[in-house]
């Protein structure tokens, strides 16, 4: 008996058909769900050259085991495909209650394919599922769209996933955005969404998510329930929202400033007490959740309620950009969800410009405008004209790595890895988080590769053995490294937010409870393993070699101030330790054959392996 | 062959006795150093019914193996013997230089009995001590003492440990002084060196340190210096002192209010960072040391220079009296250094005294004056009054214990353990605190007992097996409390500064470096509960019993507010669990025969159990 089904919507928009796709319960089981799962439906649909844009490439909304059930912090969902931004594996997740009531529309996920013919979105109810039309919201924003369809369907307990202009115009980092500010950030998925004019998807219902053992679940959620409120950092975040970590962070040198250049910038004026005090910015949480580390901030600047900023956003748009007019990192954020724009690729990208601005490399005349340094209302026209493709936007809504080819820059200094413009940890700051960033599966990634929160005591794994390590040293970081990327796997495979200071063993007693089928610290670990190896198969076929598992120089080299001053992380040192310790080829920078098999990923290892 | 030879100077001062005390290879061994070692050294001089102003009780300075090597944060100093305050077992570290130039003057520590006829002092120097007259030293201040023996001496090389007016009058919670704001705070031991009429140590000198294999030693020192510098906390409290914590721990509810009665409180007009710019406040540090977390301030008041306040300081005189006037806290912290009384029991007594006097307990008429909560003049007037034992400060002085029983105060509300007034750890706010103060061996320690920061993940010991627990339960707490416990006695045995991050694996190696005997981290864990075990066992003989292990009512109750809201630890299941853990006999509460035994602990054995 189990009680995870794995009923995935599969939609071709091309045709219309929409029909059920039952999963096998041994994929189930060694997949668990969420990005996880969205990876093996997709790894066959890849092909060597295939285009993020092509109407056949895949776009896959995914819940997983954990939604909907009343473990808290569980209200997720991933979104996959090959990312726009990168070509090659792309990957999101997002919460509010949208993955919630997905889960009570019936279904574990959908599996979307094709191109529509005219604007559409998706509107699944209590098992059923319908293609409309959606003409009526195309051009209107994400805030707009939520609300139009909540009036349309005279149901205000339904939930919408859309996107905005910027997904419509297929700008490459565009995102997904529900429930008013929540995001799928990254990787340019609200692109792919929009080549595929699928403006929304609404979900309504209320069937219940069944479990293996109720009886055990209830007490193992009370307990889950305990450990996330006894947290030391549930208060923390409650009280001033992710936007806390940016004056820890600045002493740490962990927030980089002047695109990466400086560690040393005013980061109370932009803090988490600094957006209370000047906003009376208020809590707010996704579904079921008991930290709430969500901000509101309410008649801002005319208008009735924008959410946000995150930590990553305000690094990106302040300190990144030497920008410390809280006012203008808050709109530029606001247009962002609205538009329904990645903040974080934004932010570098905007970042950049300044930085080449400044060196001459972009010129006032390509400009069309001065792009100086710590102009607050510089970056929020910026945002407007990426949304727009208008001007010199169309070139940063390319991101950092195609403007450095169109300016012909120093590929150095183009801050992403595979094409993913670099998070706000500076990689100087945790020197493991160099690591993570250079192999992470979407390329740099503080999520997957969240080794700083490992070294700060945040989020520990005692049960899979590994400790809290030097930040400053780089020796003998593979190992952690590689777990705390597995572990990550399973928290987007569950799903679960990152937050959930759950351990592994009470995540794989509930896994065990809620499906049927007996999990160990140890598996979890190994089907994040098998996660990590399917997307970095899909990623080769795309084209991923060694050479891409890099750093930017500029993001690496050693300041001259801050408590990072002198240190820089030794990439060959780590990347060679990294290969051996995940038996991934050092040549072509594959996982071996050997490796693909002990997880049982067959057909991987002979499409990586076909001579073999 | 080994390198730590455990040379003692043994002094009397009644009959101006002074020999070398040469300790066997098998107890440095087992007991290793500091205060540990103190313990043993002790162990056979107290006997039931001692009092700690008898003459004949000791009072120990120890160094341990770790005191005089190049390892970072090492120059500190265990005080220990019987406390004026308490009654038991008493010990307090400091740092400084004096610890490393105690080393340098050619002895690991000094035993000291006898009561001295007039006021002296004794003068270390290169392997050779003296007891000098220190007539027209006393009556001055810890300063002016430091200042003038320096220039008597005219040698500005010299350091100086000593007592103030406060230890002078024997006040029970004076403290020992030394380089200028670096306190031996706890446990009255300022008293017991007054009593012996010992006003000062003088330690000169520049012997070194044998190493048992100094080669492998550079490269473990050079490791460990790189661990502790890497440390995320590092730049942080050299950033902004210990009272960086002020923000953080409100937000936890870890930082009691209003006498224990309140979590909530505005922390940053009294935190590291109002210090910093309040002041222009700058670093210091001990002697080696690279954290640099001490606080100075120039030009404060008229005051050339004052030090500190360090954190338990400023929640002491700050939010448990309700007092957010920053320059009353600095005011009183310098006093109590210039005066050496300690801060802690000072503040809480004071809190204590605002709380009585609210609850109408504490007349105006016998206070003989109004003792309004938040009054920061008057807290500053309190310092005062304590130690010229004027007025009501001849009562407050003499600690909560005796406050409450002088005034028959409902005990329950008198905030210490076995006489030791409560750190600003709120144990509300990590339930495992609880059962470290009711179990410390010199009661109430935040030193000992620091399972906050175990929670918190800023102290791990994964070679040991244990992981950060959930801070708001009570369940399980034993085993990691007993192990926090135990090593932190280790740290105070080497002797090394909590702060230092180094890992059991890298502490075990470098003791096994320096005293060529091979040590293992569980060696060290054995260790602590060596020493946990026989500083009970004397603490047995005066007296504890099981009821002593206890936590008043006031500090556990819950709270109304805060982030600890509703929550109280369990105490009797924690302690029944801790007991289990440390196999403690539960109706006599010392340590079992067999435990002792284990610990090859056979006098005590005897001792406490003379009919098996």
């Amino acid at each position: 008996m189990f009680g995870y089904h794995g009923k995935f919507l599969q939609v071709d928009l091309g045709t219309g058909e929409i029909k059920v796709l039952e999963l096998k319960a041994d994929d189930l089981k060694k997949f668990i769900g969420g990005s996880s799962l969205a990876a093996m439906l997709m790894y066959d649909r890849i092909k060597p050259g295939q285009s993020p844009l092509s109407p056949d490439t895949p776009l896959v909304f995914a819940t997983g085991p954990f939604t909907g059930t009343r473990v808290p912090m569980v209200s997720r969902l991933a979104i996959c495909g090959i990312s726009p931004l990168t070509g090659i594996w792309g990957e999101s997740t997002t919460g509010g209650t949208f993955p919630f009531k997905l889960k009570a529309s019936g279904f574990d996920g959908i599996f979307i394919t094709g191109k529509a013919d005219r604007p559409v979105y998706l509107y699944l109810n209590n098992g059923k599922a319908e293609i409309r039309d959606a003409s009526s919201l195309w051009g209107i924003d994400t805030y707009e769209v939520q609300k139009k369809l909540k009036d349309e369907l005279q149901d205000a307990g339904v939930s919408v996933a859309c996107i905005g202009p910027a997904g419509e115009k297929m700008v490459p980092y565009a995102c997904v955005m529900n429930d008013k500010g929540r995001a799928a950030g990254r990787c340019g998925l609200g692109a792919l969404m929009g080549s595929k004019k699928l403006k929304a998807v609404v979900a309504a219902g209320n069937l219940k998510t069944e479990l293996a053992n109720k009886e055990k679940m209830d007490e193992l959620t009370k307990q889950a329930r305990n450990t996330v409120i006894s947290h030391y950092m549930n208060p923390i975040y409650r009280e001033l929202g992710t936007l806390v970590y940016m004056e820890l962070g600045m002493a740490l040198g962990d927030v980089p400033a002047k695109y990466f250049t400086k560690s040393v910038f005013p980061a109370e004026k932009i803090g988490g007490k600094a957006l209370k005090e000047t906003y009376n910015a208020t809590k707010d949480a996704c579904y079921g959740c008991p930290m709430m580390c969500a901000r509101v901030v309410k008649n801002f600047n005319g208008i009735d309620e924008v959410h946000g900023p995150e930590y990553e956003t305000a690094a990106a748009f302040g300190p990144l950009c030497m920008n410390y007019d809280l006012n203008s990192i808050v709109m530029a954020n606001h247009l962002c969800n609205a538009y329904g724009l990645d903040t974080m690729s934004a932010g570098v990208s905007i970042a950049y410009a300044m930085h080449l601005y400044e060196n001459g490399i972009l010129t006032k005349d390509r400009a069309g405008m001065e792009i100086e340094w710590g102009n607050g209302d510089l970056i929020v026209r910026l945002v407007e004209m990426i949304v727009n493709r208008q001007g010199i936007g169309e070139l940063l809504g390319q991101g950092v790595r195609r403007m450095a080819e169109e300016l012909k820059a120093d590929p150095e200094e183009a801050a992403h890895v595979k094409g993913l413009e670099l998070p706000m940890h500076d990689a100087r700051a945790f020197q493991g988080q160099a690591l993570c960033y250079a192999t992470g599966p979407r390329g740099a990634c503080h999520l997957k590769g969240s080794h700083y929160r490992f070294d700060l005591g945040s989020m520990a794994v005692p049960e899979l053995g590994i400790a809290p390590s030097d930040r400053l040293k780089s020796e003998g970081k593979a190992e952690v490294s590689a777990i705390v990327q597995n572990y990550n796997e399973v928290f987007d495979s569950l799903l679960l937010c990152k937050f959930a200071t759950l351990s592994a063993t009470q995540i794989s007693e509930m896994l065990s409870n809620i499906t049927g089928w007996e999990y160990t610290p140890t598996d979890l670990n190994t089907a994040g393993e098998r996660s990590i190896n399917i997307k970095r198969a899909i990623s080769n076929k795309l084209g991923v070699s060694r050479k891409d598992d890099r750093m930017p120089r500029i993001c690496i080299q050693a300041l001259t101030e801050g408590s990072t001053e002198g240190k820089s992380p030794d990439m060959g040192l780590m990347l060679k330790e990294y290969y051996d310790y995940r038996k991934w080829d050092w040549d072509t920078g594959k996982p071996s054959r050997q490796k693909l098999v002990e997880l049982s990923l067959e057909q991987a290892a002979i499409d990586l392996w076909p001579s073999s």
